[in-house]
């Protein structure tokens, strides 16, 4: 369910850490820093090279080097990592974290990560998952933009916590984005169907097609193999972390490729043109959407 | 093999008819008109509605509800229609072609054209096979652009009469696009790759998810499923012209989905790293295409 925002609870948050600056992280700080006064946000950089690279940058108000020093007194810790590194950081930022915390992540998958917080963190800290659905074929703080956020769905998991939830809600919702309620089993069912299956798709049609004939390509074939540019490291985690509903719903697929497969191989036109008009209905609801 | 264009070979044609004045019929007679002069250009319609329609559009020189009529004296056939249409228009038109007529068609499978073409056509007259590959996600001769073929790749069949064929493929160069020759038993094995394929994928992922599904769409959901909006009566008559191709691709993109699957269900996240950065390398090659 959507929610209203109220932009008072608010005023409590003085410090955001984001551990992990890439395109998503980022553009959050940025986002932050164009909607908000009066909020210090620390980004940590793992490695040296990354350091340098972020403090060039200018997105955060400082770059940490030392993962205590970044959490510490931070009144939110985003974590803008592939699922199992977000996992991790769980247990590394136990620590560090101060009395009535909120920590929130970025990932694409919901459940695992959602109990993984619950086990690791914590009591006086509260957890809340987010999903802001803003495509990142691009990867790379350097591509971070402040209106990446504006006008996309985030989807949040409804913590315990009403008033972390309310205070993350409006977090996003200033940022431009339309908050909906959904449970984390719920988000993992929905994500695998309109998303992870749909780079499962794209990853083995990419891998199918064979290379000499990839200079004929035109429309159909760059919009389908279009995400699979999406990095590895980011996407290994998310299909695994959701196997079970993307390996059922990669089978439900298959069946129906299937089905399409034998209308075609014995001839049925009148089905295949039923088939088609339906599903040219059902594209149109999709195509209405943006 | 590209080829070279040389537009005196152009010089002896004065009428062209076209029989499918649609979206791809109407551009191409467009385009004609905006890169040639002295060319009398015929359209075909099949209905009195459609007559009407064509009339106002100002799309083409004549209307003609007389097929007899449209086809008599002319110097071009273009047969811009579903592939089985196509193939009825050969037997339809035979009595009206007049001698050295050449007769082209802009179908997108090309064997079972050709060899119905041989088997109706007249022996005076030729056969040229021609697939230009530019997207129609439009349908419908009110949308058509002078601009369309700019650019676009043409598959040309190679024809045994070297004349026919030179005169085919200056006016698809003149018309701006890159021809490139291939017989047609390698051009439906290549297009059931690049595209047939693709459109039953397309087709089959926007029949299987879930309408309630449907307002959490973002990117690559919408990316996938454009070309589901490809019109039933074209697609139906494609996919069953090119069965033999498109159902063993199917059936090997299906194992290569089921090899997917089976690595996220075992957790093999090293082989799904390596996959994927191979898959990221093949798109960008991909996307430089264009």
């Amino acid at each position: 369910m959507p929610v209203a925002g109220n932009y008072k609870f608010m005023k409590s948050i003085k410090r955001i850490a984001i551990l992990g600056v890439g395109f998503m992280g980022g553009s959050l700080a940025l986002a932050i820093k164009k909607n908000f006064s009066g909020i210090f946000i620390v980004g940590y950089a793992r490695s040296k090279s990354t350091y340098k690279r972020l403090s060039k940058l200018n997105i955060v108000d400082k770059v940490e080097k030392d993962l205590g020093k970044a959490v510490c007194g931070s009144d939110i810790v985003v974590l803008a990592a592939p699922i199992y590194s977000i996992i991790d950081y769980f247990k590394k930022i136990t620590p560090f974290l101060k009395q009535g915390a909120i920590v929130i992540d970025l990932g694409s998958t919901k459940e695992l990560i959602e109990n993984k917080a619950h086990k690791y963190l914590p009591k006086n800290t509260y957890f809340v998952g987010c999903h802001p659905l803003c495509g990142s074929d691009k990867s790379g703080a350097q591509f971070s933009t402040p209106k990446l956020y504006k006008g996309a769905i985030c989807l949040v998991s409804p913590a315990k916590n009403k008033t972390a939830l309310r205070k993350v809600n409006s977090l996003w919702m200033r940022l431009g984005c339309k908050v909906i309620l959904v449970n984390a089993k719920t988000h993992d069912k929905i994500l695998s169907s309109i998303s992870h299956l749909v780079h499962v798709i794209s990853f083995s049609l990419t891998g199918f097609v064979p290379k000499a004939y990839l200079k004929f390509a035109a429309t159909s074939l760059r919009d389908l193999t279009r995400v699979s540019n999406s990095p590895a490291a980011v996407w290994a985690d998310i299909l695994i972390s959701n196997k079970k509903n993307v390996t059922r719903d990669t089978e439900k697929f298959i069946k129906g490729l299937e089905k399409f497969k034998e209308l075609i191989k014995k001839d049925k036109k009148e089905e295949i043109l039923k088939l088609i008009k339906n599903i040219n209905k059902k594209q149109k609801t999709i195509s209405a959407l943006h």
